[in-house]
């Protein structure tokens, strides 16, 4: 069973507005069995909402709306919903005795604009609301089920509890599995070119790849009978496929995997930052109990910076330049140094828009990270706006941290082999 | 002329995923002068994303599609906005010459994959791509205009400005006058009792706020005629009433006034980051030419670090504490005379969700700011999970340094009078 998500107020259309329904919701729904097909965030204009519940309702599936249902003069899903079903809009006196209670209450006057949230499009049931005054509203018939829901985040939060048995017995046993696999250091289509002639053996398994810089993700999804081992046997060839590409099979994020690794060797991490300026720390950091791994480190933005606090040779900065693979090596040497820690990881490079030479075009880059058992740069030029840069050049540090803590397992097992 | 937003991935509608290109694209939008009415999500399903565009083109608008037009399997939009419109795909000789360029540049093969970003429907024309290699698509006929981006952020936010001055054209001068101030150090409720009174005069013009940690920015907008005088006065009473608590009047972010007010004072700037850990130097440096301003930092976190790197003294954290006021003014004191920056701002703090105490608990942040002009210390207990917490105390971080900055020229300005 599929399910459409329709959320309802002009002011989620409005730039800088953020729709956070939606993550709760699709949260909700997929534990259920459902997957959310379509979303869509309409104006409080009432032709606009009878267009949105129409169309969703030309395959059958569950519509689950929110917002609209209050008292006040733009609250017209209700007479939208009564449109769409083409079914009058009626009285239900258990919603009426419902929001009477609540006036009663919390001391307001029962009005007619209260009134109003009592009535149903004919043959719809009320939800109760436990914390604010608008029942919900419960349709099912042959074309599927249509749930409406308050924009107020509590009170829906509340009452999608209400809501779930019912959900789930239109859903039955058709349950959903998924997977979702991290990688870094490839392509978005160099992957799908080692993924797809595996995907033949799961014809059933959905799989779908979303790409950030320096970073893919790869989502495995299927349904029904045998799906979870489906599932699992997929995920499995992936990984063996792609080996010390993949960051991890259950969705750990690449600095969790690298503070997970750096526990497991017991070493500790510094930084030396030039154009990422702190986004490496910041990202390490971001994973809680990174204090036992992370010790610290320097952001150079400048050539004396670098020498300054890191070290970093004059003769290097004035042969090589700031922007060199010596220069990120010295830098890396300079911040284990200066904490103490195992192993450091530095980048260094141009993220631009200024700054390019024909030599060292925005987007060069150097790393270099420095461990007990292995020492490791890399040069490339980066694709992109500075934003993007920047990002992919994180995502590379991060990852040069977590290959170089890979290889040391990798070297002991083929020891004893 | 109303737009209407159309994201195409399945992955959008995972759990956990968010949607973030309508924020930016609604902006964009607006500041042209077409009013977003509904955004939809579907899912990578061809038959998904041609019901949506069947369903927009039903009343005239702008469309704009953004993901689904990269090389993979499942990128299935330029298919499905054919088969709306009812027209052939054909090759599009200058989108192909786009697409081998960029393989060539990428050292990718030219494959049957690559070629098929080269299809558009019949009357359509592509959108060159600067940063990927899949050209966009853009097709206009008297029912609308239909643009279609890539769904990569970098690239999306790349080709809008190629896109402005055709939607501009459809437009005309039916515009909408907008601003977006930005504002630090206060809450949301706090700016909108000191605005509200304000909004009698100006009944045409609609105030939005949008919070997040530590910044409110309120957005403005009238259209029709003298909307864009009536907006100006507007701006101009709310800056007036605001003082030094608004940040900027056009939309400029705190971290590019900070940069602003380093350079018109020609000071330059160092950090010290405990529990932000790089978070305030990535928010300086991620506006180009930060260079000329920011010279670099440490981030400190453990104990041992801040005494190595930033000298603070064994016995403030010893008695003190590593979080503490005077901890924090140490670092601001250890960042400036590891740099030679003239201005330093330090942050430490308890992030959570470990780490709290009775006498310290999650939230803790101490602030110190040090310019040749004023000393500044802060301490504060922030709400919220970790990352929330993290984001407060970088705004307010950065914040303060424009603070301590603005203060200067007002003291000479009085000193004159």
């Amino acid at each position: 069973v599929k399910a459409v998500l329709v959320a309802v107020g002009s002011e989620l259309l409005r730039p800088g507005r953020r729709e956070s329904h939606s993550e709760h919701l699709t949260s909700f729904l997929e534990e259920i069995g459902l997957e959310v097909r379509c979303r869509r965030i309409v104006s409080d204009c009432a032709g606009e909402i009878v267009g949105a519940l129409v169309d969703a309702r030309r395959s059958p599936q569950v519509i689950l709306v929110t917002g609209g249902i209050g008292p006040t003069r733009d609250d017209r899903t209700r007479l939208a919903l009564a449109k769409a079903l083409g079914r009058p809009l009626r009285l239900d006196p258990a919603s009426e005795k419902a929001v009477r209670r609540w006036c009663r209450g919390h001391r307001f006057p029962y009005t007619a604009a209260q009134k109003r949230q009592a009535f149903l499009p004919a043959g719809a049931r009320g939800l109760p609301n436990t914390i604010g005054s608008a029942p919900g509203i419960w349709f099912a018939d042959p074309q599927g089920a249509v749930a409406v829901l308050p924009g107020v985040a509590a009170e829906m939060r509340a009452m999608l509890h209400g809501l779930a048995p019912r959900l789930r017995r239109l859903v039955g046993r058709q349950s959903l599995a998924g997977s979702t696999l991290h990688t870094a250091g490839r392509g978005e289509s160099e992957l799908d070119s080692r993924i797809t002639p595996l995907s033949r053996d799961y014809p059933r398994v959905e799989v779908t790849t979303l790409a950030s810089p320096g970073e893919v993700t790869i989502q495995l999804r299927a349904r029904g009978r045998g799906a979870r081992g489906q599932v699992a046997r997929y995920r499995g060839q992936i990984a063996r496929r792609l080996g010390a590409d993949l960051v991890s099979e259950h969705g750990e994020t690449l600095e969790e995997v690298v503070c997970q690794l750096l526990r497991r060797h017991r070493l500790r991490l510094a930084t030396a930052e030039s154009c990422t300026a702190g986004m490496v720390s910041a990202r390490i950091t971001s994973v809680p109990g990174s204090s036992r791994i992370y010790l610290g480190g320097a952001v150079c933005y400048n050539d004396r910076a670098k020498s300054r606090i890191l070290s970093v040779p004059r003769q290097i900065l004035f042969q090589d330049g700031a922007v060199s693979r010596r220069a990120a090596l010295a830098m890396a040497r300079g911040a284990a140094a200066l904490t103490g820690a195992e192993v450091a990881v530095a980048v260094t490079g141009i993220a631009g828009p200024g700054g390019g030479t024909p030599e060292k075009p925005v987007g060069t880059i150097h790393w270099a990270v420095l461990s007990p058992f292995a020492l490791l740069t890399r040069s490339g030029c980066l694709s992109g706006d500075r934003e993007k840069i920047r990002l992919h050049a994180t995502a590379v540090a991060l990852d040069l941290v977590r290959r170089i803590l890979l290889s040391k397992p990798r070297d002991r097992r083929e020891r004893h082999c």
